[in-house]
């Protein structure tokens, strides 16, 4: 439903907060958005909490709509919830657009980022808006609920390597975009990535992975910061990649390097986590799907491709 | 201590993390600022959150720091969490700044932040920083420690108002500013100010009070959104308002009236709280000090001065 045309300007800073309320409030929203600050349900275990803004400039490729950048704004920080096995509790946003912004979209981003928000079991609780050129910060609060909380630097040498899932989507889905092709499911992996909540809890309830992050700056460069952090090394397995069915296509149609999309993009949402050999078979009897990549090693992070040994650099995050 | 002169570009966002992250780390903070996401201490009882921007535009008034900035833009939230009776527990801080910025000015932002989070008895825990035109969005954390929060909606006909100190000091500071007069503590009072953070607590602590708000907004807007919050009006006491001293000197210098700067002005960080009458001795056995303004009615919010009776209408927030 469109409300209203109308700008920023016009309606005023108050007009939209409440407009924004509006959007926001579901059964069960915490008894907030009334005051400054807000009650939330405390959950148990440790407290999580992270906050990262997303732009229009750089985070907001041509073809995604203001409701998928609210999303995506708010996957960002939902996934650095789930890569430490946090259950979201709750979300605050500060959005700062232009005044000559029509309300109708800048409700459109609260509404994307309340969707996220409720896939992830939680609500929108508080933030504000200002004018500005379009910058929409999130904070994601999490509860650990007694897991121990999963960190980047306790891979240990000889730990097997994984993730959670197809790599690529983004960046196939950006080329496909750019060049008009249709391409679907890649396109959804850029424009609506899924953070992935449960995938996370399931992995830190298991309480034996040694260390996970989430692959929003790409494999190449997550490689190497989770490796750095647990002062380790790492041989990632070309050929166990499990790659997006759209990075092959557009490899095909365009001769862009499957390393690049696979490897050297970023936007990625899925979990990259260490465990150690031993527990295989407890890991998989969890419910969450992974592929293995490749081993903890004591030296570099190298990439083991057609019987050659490369250096993993950073990627373009 | 000025850093290395470099701009933001120069420097680019992981250069500047490093740099932001030896500016707040300080012994005792949290082992965070290495993953994506924190833990935090849970303290204990219900938790509180709130998040608010200010942007160079708006809230950087003339002859204000990089470093008063930032501990203004903490000190908004702080004092969010103080008007619920919350302990902050983290701040996490989102910089949207421009790219041709020096890096040792957004150092200085982060500094006034880290200084305000010292000064509450917590820590900066998170954030980021993008290009944009110059907004800083806080997200402050707090801790009930088993104290009912206190809201904007429980004033009931017959309470006393009262606030926590001296009022129009931010006013006044700005005109001394504007106008080249000396009147260091109103100016202090603008660009300094003091989050009421054991305030808060203390008369949470009571459980006598009805209703608590900060004054960030001025007092004619606060009473009338606070008596809004709580269905009831309001009599204002004008020969009962604690004045901030400056307020006669701007008043006497520049002819501007007394009730611009102490009712209708904001940036006050005083908090405004009511409670019944029976209980005003046990009150002023907690350790707060506070000056009696008013008191709840069932009618209009009205301003008694002069043996008259005006309407208070909102003020300039």
């Amino acid at each position: 439903m469109r409300l209203v045309m109308a700008t920023f300007r016009e309606i005023g800073e108050r007009g939209l907060v409440d407009m924004i309320r509006r959007t926001v409030l579901r059964d069960g929203s915490p008894d907030a958005l009334t005051d400054d600050a807000s009650v939330l349900p405390r959950g148990s275990g440790d407290l999580v909490v992270c906050m990262d803004a997303l732009t229009f400039e750089r985070h907001m490729p041509k073809g995604m709509t203001y409701e998928q950048f609210g999303w995506m704004a708010a996957a960002a920080n939902v996934s650095d919830l789930a890569s430490m096995g946090a259950r979201p509790t709750g979300l605050l946003a500060s959005m700062n657009v232009p005044v000559s912004m029509d309300v109708a979209d800048i409700c459109d981003i609260m509404s994307g980022i309340d969707q996220c928000a409720e896939f992830a079991g939680t609500y929108v609780v508080g933030g504000d808006t200002k004018p500005g050129n379009g910058t929409v910060a999130v904070t994601a609060i999490g509860s650990m609920e007694g897991r121990r909380p999963m960190t980047r630097s306790g891979a240990r040498t000889g730990d097997v390597i994984a993730v959670t899932g197809p790599l690529g989507g983004p960046a196939a889905g950006f080329h496909a975009v750019a060049n008009g092709i249709e391409l679907k499911e890649s396109v959804d992996c850029l424009m609506e990535p899924i953070p992935r909540v449960e995938e996370g809890i399931a992995l830190a309830e298991s309480g034996l992975v040694t260390s996970c992050m989430d692959l929003s700056d790409g494999l190449s460069t997550c490689v190497n910061t989770l490796c750095r952090a647990s002062r380790v090394g790492a041989i990632i397995e070309w050929d166990l990649l499990p790659m997006e069915e759209g990075v092959r296509v557009i490899n095909k149609a365009l001769g862009i390097p499957e390393k690049d999309m696979v490897m050297d993009w970023g936007g990625e949402y899925e979990l990259l986590f260490t465990f150690d050999r031993k527990d295989l078979d407890a890991i998989a009897d969890t419910d969450v799907q992974f592929h293995i990549i490749g081993l903890v090693t004591e030296d570099e992070c190298m990439l083991h491709r057609d019987e050659r040994y490369e250096v993993i650099g950073d990627g373009r995050y």
